[in-house]
């Protein structure tokens, strides 16, 4: 069948850099950790993971070798415990995600009470509370009455915030009053690019695959995005998930992937769907 | 006919402030000067006038004496060529007024694009315009496309302007994108308790009567709230404009008046409103 690839799709750069500081630790010491999952992408861990990467949940767990922070980062408070464990580290956090700490941390110096929008179980939104002494997470609207009425707000959001949500978070906010609000866009670029990318491509096709892993924010954000212009929006991990039912009678589909998605999931899936006859003959 | 008057209506305590000061200088000297109208009330500036205030438009008119400059503010290229003529400067400045400015000159400082919500036209938007290098004036939402796309904005707005429109306008603002926005709400609070006192009677009386200059900016905008719940509801100078047709089969009325409107005009009013005999008998 005929298949259109989204032109921005797939591994970010912070993603690319943390995967490419992996191979090379990889290649050349014996013991190497990831602190949590290296990305949100199973196939991918797994991959790293044969060539040597232990990945762990917590400080404890490691008592030597070397320590590879992921590209969302870390807290501050892990960092520390590990370089008082003498621990070699080395840092992957995606210079978006550490401009995002930096800010938090100068906005609360400068006297602003922190707001960030975002997942408080994402480990990039857990490392900017990491950063500070207090930060109010605000996923949705019910969480609005946990800001100071009148207050001194400084507002970031986690990079990969749906924009249209961020946009419209912002505007309730301004609504409650404010005595002063001092908004820093941390949005990824690239994330937008992606979602517009998405977009374009699910409105020309009669199917649309988003490829990702399902702990994946941003991926499940261009699969939501996708769905709301193309009802027959499906987010799978790999080929291997795809329900070859799905596309029979259908003559194009799409193909996108969120930014943990490596190349080589997205090839193997577009060259399967290329393949596959869906004439039913 | 009964009369019900607002809570909060009339001089606020940045114009009380100016009329005393011009009353106390009166007092003492013989050749005083106000920079433009000391406020937007015909009737209270016949009333300074009679008592020696001589009302300029522009610095060439005077040469000697002193110089009031009022609530509104003036921009500090004037007060520097009043300097540089060696006048004699009182400053009435509303102290909130003041404060917009110097947020304004830091804002500016700290490498903002300046933005203000007002009226072009009004000396509290102008003086802040006098006071940077470069102020974007937003009246409405025809005038957004003056903003740099992806731009670090630092907003305020004319004390007075309508905190509805301030708050739909920022939510437009954040809409078309932005890198950096730094707002601080400048809105008089005495304006807003004012809005509400007045939205509060104008439910409950058949005629609403809202008394200030036609040029008042703030006036005006209670006129125009008011008339959202009151249909019946009239913005006057003063009891000598007032309609008493309209008058006629009302059993209750209202009163406020904005911050540039003396007492003694609301009390001339609403004492012949209660001396009025509305059965038409």
């Amino acid at each position: 069948m005929k298949v259109i690839v989204a032109g921005n799709r797939g591994f970010c750069p912070g993603v690319k850099n943390a995967i490419n500081m992996a191979e090379k630790i990889l290649a050349r010491e014996e013991e190497v950790y990831g602190l949590g999952p290296i990305i949100h992408n199973k196939d991918e861990v797994e991959r790293l993971s044969k060539a040597g990467l232990k990945t762990v949940d917590s400080v404890e767990q490691v008592n030597s070798g070397t320590v590879l922070i992921r590209s969302h980062g870390a807290a501050p408070e892990q960092i520390l415990r590990l370089r008082k464990k003498g621990l070699n580290i080395v840092d992957a956090t995606c210079v978006l995600v550490k401009r995002v700490q930096q800010i938090a941390r100068q906005l609360e110096e400068d006297g602003y009470t922190m707001v960030i929008m975002g997942d408080e179980n994402h480990p990039e939104v857990q490392a900017v509370v990491g950063c500070c002494r207090n930060v109010i997470v605000l996923a949705d609207n019910a969480d609005l009455d946990r800001l100071p009425v009148d207050g001194k707000l400084g507002i970031v959001s986690q990079t990969t915030e749906d924009p249209g949500h961020f946009t419209e978070m912002l505007c309730e906010i301004i609504r409650r009053g404010f005595n002063e609000l001092k908004v820093i866009n941390t949005l990824c670029k690239e994330a937008i690019k992606r979602q517009e990318s998405a977009v374009q491509v699910c409105k020309k096709v009669d199917i649309m695959f988003v490829l990702g892993g399902l702990e994946s924010a941003n991926t499940r954000r261009l699969a939501e995005l996708c769905k709301k212009y193309n009802s027959q929006t499906f987010h799978l991990q790999n080929w291997s998930e795809c329900d070859r039912r799905s596309l029979l009678g259908k003559t194009t589909s799409g193909v996108t992937a969120g930014a943990s998605t490596p190349e080589w999931i997205i090839d193997e899936f577009v060259q399967n769907l290329r393949d596959f006859d869906s004439s039913g003959g």
